[in-house]
């Protein structure tokens, strides 16, 4: 398997630091506002990513951080009137819930900044007693001068940057270039104890400090948007490896912005489309598919007809699931196999080297796309030819079908069992609704079938004081 | 990972002769009886490399043969008295539902002899046309001293075996070593046309022909029990490898005997238990966690402690499944890792590693049983210890389960989706028959409320002249 690696700039072989796992780091939103489409991107792409190193056999632990405080929180709140802290409470579970409805599966861990403070303090204390970090009027500043690697990441030339003034501001720094450590309180803002009085992190050190807290000082995937590589990504290097002294990550993977009319999708240009609006009129799987469909380092066009495309392309897929399972429960043993079942099942294997070939080659998921597709056609053309399909083969599609969407997190409602249970659930709660309406107007009759029809599928009513519940029996 | 080879007595790394790809033929039962433990033992074995394989990633083509007509299968005929067709029909259709029960995936292919005679005879004319073959008075012989690496496989001595007897009888025979390909029909026998008039094939002929039909003329795993070795494998290899002129099979695995008091079980020696009975008293899960406590290549003493005992065990494994369940529904998110879960995570890391290492070593699943109670004792210890257990180290545990359930064949029900999909549309039409009851009793106002609450959960009721039917709408 290959992968991009940002900092060497080419496709290098994947060998994780540990056998059989793999640790990563994917920077988190800064919770001030809803989710766009340019944040969901990147997040799917890491979700692909983590589902196929699952899908390879590998433990993977995924750390995700929510920077919970921050100057664009701060000011968002001033605007507002809303205390920082609750409003990235409350932006925090709209991103959660953006997250679960788009089926990205759950990070291991969501360090948020508030609840490390003190991991914080102690990591730029190291940097201070190294030397690399010294305190100013208004904060710690790290001193990048010091450190020799800087710009091995996002290769930037220092005097440029200064020249350019692409650094932040701050008042006591001895250099333009410095970054903030730890920025001093002012008025108002949420503040913590700390040696250098009173304040709060900077941004970038909560990334380096609980990455390595979770993760350990050297770790295997770093991942973000390609518009962090530089500063953010550059300053947590510069500042881990001040630290550890060590190698700190293996791979950086970094993925495309997501365009709009040739502009990149951001909040300040407002021209994004937040999760919950895209959600109101597409599925989950139709934004997870449109976005799959482009290399994940790729820019990705966001256009109505893009994704009008996309939601025709995969219920193409979804029919022929459909087209399975119905031919499934008129299908025969496979006591003998024709040209046709030769036939479909080597369509089958082909695309599933395609795919894995695919995937193996820095998760190329718009190529992976492919094969599926292939083996939609060849489903379909199968189904066509033959009067008696086999068992066997349709089951080998259907399998394929299920693999690659456990690997997409695509075609959920034919394969997860998740939602038909807690429709189970709901379907005998109005059961046992209906009796007690039953009871109530005396047609016991009626109210003592529903009770022995349902002991009959392995389900038991009991009345109890609080009420009629049930379990299941063996039957 | 590493295969032991029977054909050259040691572990061997594995490599399929084609990329992801694993072509693998087991001889499966002559269909005159019910299935016992003896059987079963070897097709839950592998059925668990099957899918092992598949899940790391091979596209797995399993062929798995049906001897429907042999001596055997004429011989019972003629003691019940009934047509040897139906007879293999119907234990044929018994074999298939003791698979089902025990949860062994079907084969891709079951090529029944009967609907390959055609194929058969052509073998046996190249056979005849290479020199390897000759007619007799009572039908067509392969002449083993023509070949010249015969007991390759079993390493037996020609002189030893003729010596002992150890051969089939045939009338006209040029050398007691030789067996039959073709048997000329006794009178009202089964019979099928041929060169060499009417009659049936032998019973090695077919497993050479139809492996080679559907899996080519090399492919890479053969297997079956031990039993089979000698002289069926052996005279399997001379018949193929003789027409192809090529290394046949490159890997041969076969199981260890089921043993009842120091005794194979067998057929003959009446000490069998049929996999009908067992089920009776014990799950299939139970059955398959039984088999797999023990290496597939060595013995296995079949006892009630032992399955008892498996079956106390195995109720450990559904007990931390259950518990994780409850735990997730109170779980937090994790926002912090402390002590307790880097400790469960790394005990389900190392687990899973152990588990990968068994399994990469010949598929030890004995071996592969130790990680999965480490992993249900780390669970049961955390649960004991911390008061609010993290949502993201439970799930990794749950799969975990799940994953080493799949390979196994366990925990189905705690995974599976099929049987809540089959209570689902079981509960539907309760409620369907309740309404068309409650209707009849001219108690509309209930009845409309099911059809109501239904609608609201997705599914629409339509009345029609034959009757109520429902389906899914969007809500």
């Amino acid at each position: 398997m290959k992968v991009y690696n940002t900092l060497t700039k080419q496709k290098e072989e994947f060998v994780p630091l540990r056998d059989g796992e793999v640790r990563m780091y994917v920077c988190g939103p800064t919770v001030y506002d809803y989710t766009h489409l340019g944040h969901a991107r990147t997040y799917i792409a890491f979700d692909v990513i983590r589902r196929y190193l699952e899908h390879k056999g590998y433990t993977v632990l995924m750390v995700m951080n929510f920077t919970d405080i921050d100057d664009k929180i701060i000011r968002r709140a001033n605007e507002t009137g809303e205390d920082p802290n609750e409003l990235a409470e409350k932006f925090m579970h709209f991103f959660l819930e953006d997250m679960e409805a788009l089926k990205v599966k759950p990070a291991d861990v969501y360090p948020r900044v508030t609840e490390h403070i003190k991991d914080i303090i102690e990591f730029v204390k190291k940097l201070e007693e190294k030397g690399y970090a010294y305190e100013a009027l208004d904060g710690v500043y790290f001193e990048v001068r010091k450190f020799k690697d800087y710009g091995k990441l996002s290769k930037v030339n220092l005097e440029e940057i200064v020249a350019g003034a692409r650094v932040e501001p701050g008042e006591g720094k001895k250099n333009p270039e410095d970054f903030a450590l730890w920025k001093k309180a002012k008025p108002g803002e949420p503040k913590w104890e700390s040696p250098w009085g009173e304040g709060r992190p900077g941004w970038h050190i909560e990334c380096s400090t609980m990455s390595t807290k979770y993760l350990g000082e050297q770790f295997d995937i770093h991942g973000g948007g390609n518009d962090l590589i530089f500063p953010h990504h550059e300053n947590e290097i510069a500042q881990t490896e001040a630290c550890t002294g060590k190698e700190w990550v293996k791979y950086w993977l970094h993925t495309g912005f997501v365009m709009v009319k040739g502009e990149k999708m951001s909040k300040s240009l407002g021209n994004f489309v937040t999760i919950r609006e895209l959600l109101e009129r597409y599925s989950p799987e139709v934004i997870r598919f449109f976005v799959l469909q482009r290399h994940y380092r790729s820019p990705l066009d966001y256009t109505e007809e893009g994704i009008q495309h996309a939601k025709n392309n995969l219920e193409r897929l979804y029919n022929t699931i459909e087209n399975i399972r119905i031919a499934l429960e008129k299908a025969e043993i496979p006591f003998k196999w024709n040209k046709e079942e030769f036939e479909l099942y080597e369509a089958i294997r082909k695309a599933k080297e395609k795919f894995y070939e695919a995937m193996d080659d820095d998760f190329n998921m718009a190529e992976a796309m492919k094969p599926i597709f292939e083996v939609a056609n060849a489903v379909n053309k199968y189904l066509a030819e033959v009067e008696k399909p086999k068992e066997s083969v349709l089951r080998k599609a259907l399998e394929f079908f299920q693999m690659v969407g456990e690997i997409f997190g695509l075609f959920e409602e034919y394969f997860k069992e998740s939602k038909e249970e807690s429709k189970e659930k709901e379907l005998i709660e109005l059961l046992i609704q209906i009796r007690a309406e039953l009871r109530k107007q005396k047609n016991y009759a009626l109210a003592d079938e529903i009770r022995a029809k349902l002991r009959e599928m392995g389900i038991q009513l009991e009345d109890t004081p609080q009420g009629t519940i049930w379990k299941r029996i063996k039957v």
